[in-house]
């Protein structure tokens, strides 16, 4: 039994544990080895603006940390969590199943690259964490899953962005996290799919340290109007998290 | 009589003051009311890395304060710089002569649209502060010469980097400064112009606050890698000015 009484028969293979979310009773099942989510996806989680009533669709959605999250941190009306590997899925399924939020986050087996069996301007948001090395570039890494998720493999930047364009309504929101060597390519190509950046925020491993992560925002149709927040500190000076990280981890009750 | 016995006779106009640029001796005339250098171009000089030997061309030099400042940073062999408005032009040429920096800078009063008057691929430095604000946005100033400073009246941002691109050698640099809301429109016009954007670095007022200083390094004909310093922050939280800004402006002996 875990906490909260929720059993785990039938949800937990052996080569599988559990990552407690510190919010809300939420867990994710990930591979003991293998691809695991990271401070990534919980930074674009809090990143991400979810109007109330949203369908909201996540694009490589891996173990479903990003729905899960999103369940309990927005009132979106749908969130639908699409990832091309079939044990991500499978572990996707169990974790929405185990944390009882089946009524409104569906995980979906799809291709991102597949673009015409997505149905055009039907989403209000658009989340992804998607790969984030170019094919050829790069250490690829051992495990396939890892490799998949990290790099290129099965989808582009480009296919991630034109797919968001097809499927966000007008005026519809993108949020990304994605690494800072890529922003040229990033902003390039969100501009060419008429996905005008609009909101950009570096994260910093420390405030003396150059930014490691970015996180960015989009508007299907938007005007050229790109705002930069301030910045994001994983650690203080003193190798202490962040008040604000601590808030995002839920490691504090933040106002 | 100035410092170090520089006499101002024919130098100075009544409506003009002598900005000491704490380094060397120099000095740079302005005008008393209109538009006179900011902290943006002492950051730029800062941030433009120049070769031995190099030839080096400002685009938009205004009173000439780059070419003044990097007469004394670099080892340049030429410093061109180029200014539209004639009475700036004026003033840039007699401070060049204040200086006794007319052996290795120039300055041309020169129309940046009028891209044929440029030789192709015969500079190796390209620096810039170009007029930061579109057309039909942000306030209009009273003066005309603050006006054509600060908005693109005279010459787009994609004017600027379009001759930068004819100008420069292959392999040249270019050193731009300007504001991070035009990130997205910078990336993409220097891309589309094949001067890959290689190293961006950010200035904020102070660490808890969003930048409102973009630097931006290009590298004509580059291959796509880009790069982030960590930040330039101007204040610390204390409103007391950093050790790199104080190092920047000479205020303390440097390594």
């Amino acid at each position: 039994l875990l906490q909260g009484g929720k059993s785990l028969r039938g949800f937990l293979k052996p080569d599988e544990t559990l990552e407690d979310l510190q919010r809300d009773g939420l867990f994710l099942i990930q591979k003991k080895s293998g691809f695991r989510f990271g401070v990534d996806a919980v930074l674009l989680a809090d990143f991400a603006r979810v109007k109330e009533g949203a369908k909201l669709i996540d694009l490589g959605t891996g173990t479903g940390i990003l729905p899960v999250l999103l369940s309990a941190k927005t009132k979106a009306k749908e969130i639908l969590g699409i990832e091309i590997q079939p044990d991500m899925v499978d572990m996707a399924k169990r974790s929405v199943a185990l944390n009882k939020i089946s009524g409104r986050v569906t995980i979906q087996e799809g291709d991102i690259k597949n673009k015409t069996a997505f149905p055009k301007a039907s989403y209000d948001v658009v989340t992804t964490n998607p790969p984030y090395i170019k094919l050829g570039s790069g250490m690829r890494t051992s495990s396939e899953g890892k490799d998949i998720s990290r790099h290129e493999v099965l989808c582009t930047l480009e296919d991630v962005v034109g797919l968001s364009a097809r499927i966000l309504s007008p005026g519809g929101q993108f949020f990304m996290v994605h690494k800072p060597e890529r922003l040229v390519d990033i902003v390039c190509i969100m501009r060419e799919y008429k996905i005008e950046p609009k909101l950009l925020r570096w994260v910093h491993p420390k405030p003396t340290e150059k930014p490691n992560i970015l996180l960015i925002k989009g508007c299907k149709n938007g005007g050229t109007e790109l705002k930069t927040m301030p910045p994001l500190y994983v650690f203080n000076e003193d190798g202490r998290y962040t008040d604000e990280v601590n808030r995002i981890y839920g490691r504090v009750n933040a106002p």
